[in-house]
This record gives structure tokens, sequence and C-alpha cells, in this order.
């Protein structure tokens, strides 16, 4: 498997939030759970319920004394908070710190994200032992981000900086209808409503017929979606059923 | 209050997940929360203690007996999935959804975002009022997304594309020594260095100079960093006191 950061819970209260995060740390792939002094010890019998089906990353969590023990291994840490805790470090946002990541992996270092406990938060001491301070830019009129999101977000940002699925797939992914095929439906449409008399005069006509064209060819139709729009067009021609 | 999308949960079961996911819209700034035919009910009392904090975003939700009439007021409206669900819509990562609404709600349109139920996500009639699939690229083996973090993820992306402070801070941003000060601690720590024997002989003096200038410079000290450091330099080159 392909390096990837740890997660360090330091001091985490309640057992609840280390299953909540390690499933939030599963959802994107992150694995490497390490928790520093848990507040209730360690198994802790909350963690796994709330894991739902992270169980895995809950069995194979480490759990040391001290930070310090924590972080012995790792290159780079990152500690998160949401606020500026004014320390001497370099401030990076989740996205740019998923993006120092990166490269960092790709030159065989160890990353690592440390967070707070629930209610305080890290301590100055832990925070100098990081490198670099990860924030995360909530709402400043509220910013009671729980631990699992702050888990998540941070999780989210690293996958999606190694994410390599498309930001975007078109509509039809077998493809739009060829222009033979859109044409058709044009003309159809168009000799359909000539035969009803729609356009009124033959000078409005070259517009309306624009303005009817445009709308079809902006909609992006399916070879499927031409053949049941010109289904609809032949039925709604026809007289009425006898 | 500039515009932002509106947040559907449609059929959401559980009251707590609906306070879940208005404690995250907040974190995020948003606040337009719309709940299609919840199933036990509106006021849920489970929904207030879990929003923590982000009770105006419940006591504001509006509800709707249909997902119709929850988007009727929308111009453009997303179906968050965490799965390809083949359907003929195009299909946009998170990130690109939060840059397009950004360009949508510019241009004076109303977005929203929908949700489907815990357990059984959309059905196929809820995302064909879709414009546009807004997918989160969650781990194959794993993507046990729940509600409120499938919402915060959303709203994280959202506010990550409008918010303005930087991705990177520098360490010291009331910034770094001035050279002058930088040149001084090297000059002292060399002429301590020389007067202890540091430099064995005159030969690769110049070269054990340079990584000494080299590891000083690279370290991006402060003004009050290189005074601490002069005076570690000073402690440590005078006798020990009598």
């Amino acid at each position: 498997m392909a390096k990837q950061p740890a997660i360090i819970l330091i001091r985490p209260q309640l057992g609840e939030n280390i299953g909540k995060a390690a499933r939030a740390m599963l959802n994107f792939g992150l694995v490497d759970l390490r928790l520093v002094a848990p507040r209730d010890g360690w198994p802790n019998p909350d963690a796994g319920p709330s894991a739902a089906g992270a169980g895995s990353v809950i069995d194979s969590a480490r759990v040391y004394e001290t930070v310090e023990a924590a972080v012995a291994d790792c290159t780079h840490v990152y500690a998160t908070t949401v606020r500026d805790r004014d320390m001497p470090k370099p401030v990076v946002s989740a996205s740019e710190a998923a993006k120092q990541m990166k490269v960092l992996i790709s030159g065989g270092e160890q990353p690592a994200i440390m967070f707070g406990p629930e209610r305080s938060g890290m301590t100055n001491d832990d925070v100098a032992l990081a490198d670099t301070v990860l924030t995360i830019p909530v709402n400043p009129d509220y910013g009671s981000l729980n631990l699992a999101q702050a888990v998540i977000l941070a999780a989210y940002e690293f996958h999606r900086e190694n994410d390599t699925s498309p930001a975007f797939q078109p509509a039809h992914p077998e493809g739009l209808a060829a222009k033979e095929e859109i044409v058709g439906l044009m003309k159809h449409l168009e000799d359909e409503l000539s035969a009803k008399g729609f356009f009124r005069s033959e000078g409005r006509k070259g517009t309306q017929v624009r303005t009817i064209r445009n709308l079809i060819q902006n909609a992006g139709f399916s070879s499927q979606e031409v053949q049941t729009l010109r289904g609809i067009v032949k039925s709604l021609a026809r007289g009425r059923p006898e």
C-alpha cells in the first residue's frame, strides 16, 4: 500500500468519537490511526459500534503515552486547528496540506495529522511538535467542528488530491446523438409544425425555426432520447385514435 | 446575505441526523435547510440537541411533502450520491459542483443540493429532478458515508470555493529576521567556534562554515529567534559560573 498520513488523536475523550474518526478515515482510505493517552483507556468498548464497519482501523490502532512517541517515525507533522493559534509555524489550508503531503509521500516521507481533544483542543506544547498548522476555515461565528468531522475533512482532502476520477462526466457517457440524428429530429418537428400551421408567416418562420433548432441542439440529447422525441412528435401530430 | 445553496434532505429518518446535518451546514455558513417528508414528522425533539448550537438552522428549516415542492424556486439542483447512478445526467465532483454554484449564484441563480435518506439513498425518481449528480469519491471498498458527513463535505467545498483566506501563511507573519541579523548570528557563532577550536584545519573551515550558514539560513528564523539563539551561543561559549 502506498504511504499515507497517520491520523493522531491526542487525548481523545469519547470512545464513540474515536469510532467515528475511524469511520471517517476509512471512507477516504486512511488506516493508520494512532491514539495518544485516550482518556478512558484502550480498547474502549464504545469505539467499535460507532466505527460502523471500520473495525479494522480500530483494531489496528496504536496507543502511545506521549505525542513525542506517536510522531517518532514521522517526518512532517500537521497540527489541525480551526482557529489561528498564533504559533511560529507556517499555516496551511487543508487543501494545501493535502498537496504538500502528496509530494512528501512521493519523496518517501511519513506525514502525520494531529487532532486535539474534543473540548479543549491541542495545547501549545502539542502544537510545538508540529511542522505546520493545518487550518480548517470554519464559519467564524460558529465553528463547532467535532472531532470526526475534522478528521473526515482532512482525510477527504488527502483522498481528493490523490483521486484520479474525473471532475466532470458528461450526461451520456455512451455519447450524444450524431448531428444527423439531431437534424432528423429538427426536420421531422418542423415538417409536422408546418402541417399544423404553427408558422404563421413565411417571414417569421426563419426566426422560429432557429429558436427551435437552438433549443434542440443545446439540450444535449442522446441517440435514445432523439428516438423517444421522434416518437413523441409522431404521436402528438397524428389524429386522435377513433 | 449572499445567496447560497439550499440543503435538501429527502425523507430523512433520524432527528439526530437532521440536527447533525444542521450543525455541519452552519460550520460552513449554510443556513437554508429544507426537509422533504421527514419520517418522524417535524419538529423532531431529537434534532435540537444534536444540532449543538445550530438551533437557528433547525428552527428556520422548511418542510415539504414532495421533492418537487422543495426545489420549486431552485434553478439548478444537484443530487448527491457516493456511487455512480448511471443516470442520464452530468456527474461532477463536489469540488466542481462548488465552482459551478459560485458562478450560478453570481448570475442570480438559486442552486440546491439534495441528499437521500440514510439507508436507501435517493430513488431514481428523486434524482430525475436533478440537473447534475454530485458525487463524493469515497473508498470503493467501504463508502459508508453518513448523512451529516455527506452534508459537511458539500458545505465545506462550497465554503472553500468562496473562502478568501490564504492557502499558506508563513511561520512568522511579523516577518523573518533581516539578513543583517542572520549574518550577525552566523559571525557570532563562527567566532565562538573558532575560539573553541571547532575548526580543526583552515582547509576544511570554508566547507564547515558554509554548512553552518546554510543551516542557519534555511531555518527561517524571526528576529526574536535570532536574539534567543545569540543568547544561547553566548551562554554555551562562556565558562561555567564559579
